[in-house]
């Protein structure tokens, strides 16, 4: 995908609509993948995201120790790599060897962008205050990345247990909203 | 639309795609509606949701004093509704009478559930110490309702500026994940 920075103003409009997302770490040069789906929006500008991270992952400790990932957002040719990367974990498989996932180096954090991905958002742990009771991260995002070729993502929304909506038609409306 | 009682560990299925949602509230036997679409699932079972809901809103003032609140999920149909909802404040508009919704009396909590809608999760304020900072409250969910003859429901997806992707074509894959 040919993402080009992105301003990060319209962030949210990335987020908000709910995708499964792809969340990077890496740690002594080795990087991970998990797949997420519990996340939101939590301030426009700079944008915030809140997100819950299971502690069994792989992902939460390298989160824990580094304060820092990107979060990935794939399209419905993506739906099997995305439930096979839910599926294994990064303690015994390179998810991106095993998968064919091409790293690409972020501008400043450590963990990798993953050009599979129509978007990207490097972030940084900005409040850590609910990761003991909850799992709950919240993240500054420090960069952002899109392909704006790409006018109406097929997101992939997860229902549970594998089944997923694809965004589909587009409904346009007058909003005073952001 | 024709709501049973949903299982509560099943909630998950209803808010992890990310919908955007109506949230009532209710004070001195007056309701309030408003649109939502940052919030994101804490926890499967009792589900925990936690969401951001703006200092500017007039049921940001009832869910601090009440504790609780219903959440509702709208399909297209309503997508003008749920535009409109947003664009307006219930300080001086009944908003129920005005967008011609039917209020129906919840179980376990003040607010009403919204008729019109084919999901609706009775909620109350489980943990509010981010309220000061981030307006985030997380709500445990007390009862649900599904109407489960709606089975790929088209639920409406904020990119923006009054634009919704709808829940379109359903991905099916075998997974290990919830």
């Amino acid at each position: 995908m040919a993402k080009r920075s992105y301003p990060l103003a319209k962030v949210y409009g990335l987020l908000e609509p709910g995708p499964v997302v792809l969340v990077t770490t890496a740690r002594n040069g080795s990087a991970n993948i998990m797949t997420m789906s519990w996340h939101t929006m939590m301030e426009f500008e700079p944008p915030l995201i809140g997100c819950v991270i299971s502690g069994r992952n792989a992902s939460f400790d390298t989160l824990c120790a580094t304060k820092e990932c990107t979060i990935n957002i794939p399209t419905r040719e993506m739906a099997k790599v995305v439930v096979d990367i839910g599926n294994c974990s990064g303690r015994t498989v390179d998810k991106f060897a095993k998968f064919g996932l091409t790293p690409v180096e972020a501008s400043q954090v450590q963990a990798p962008l993953i050009a599979e991905c129509y978007a990207s958002l490097e972030c940084r742990v900005a409040d850590a205050r609910l990761v003991n009771h909850y799992n709950f991260f919240i993240l500054d995002v420090l960069q952002a990345w899109a392909d704006t070729a790409v006018k109406n993502p097929q997101t992939l929304h997860h229902r549970g247990n594998g089944v997923f909506a694809v965004a589909g038609e587009t409904v346009k409306l007058r909003s005073r909203m952001k």
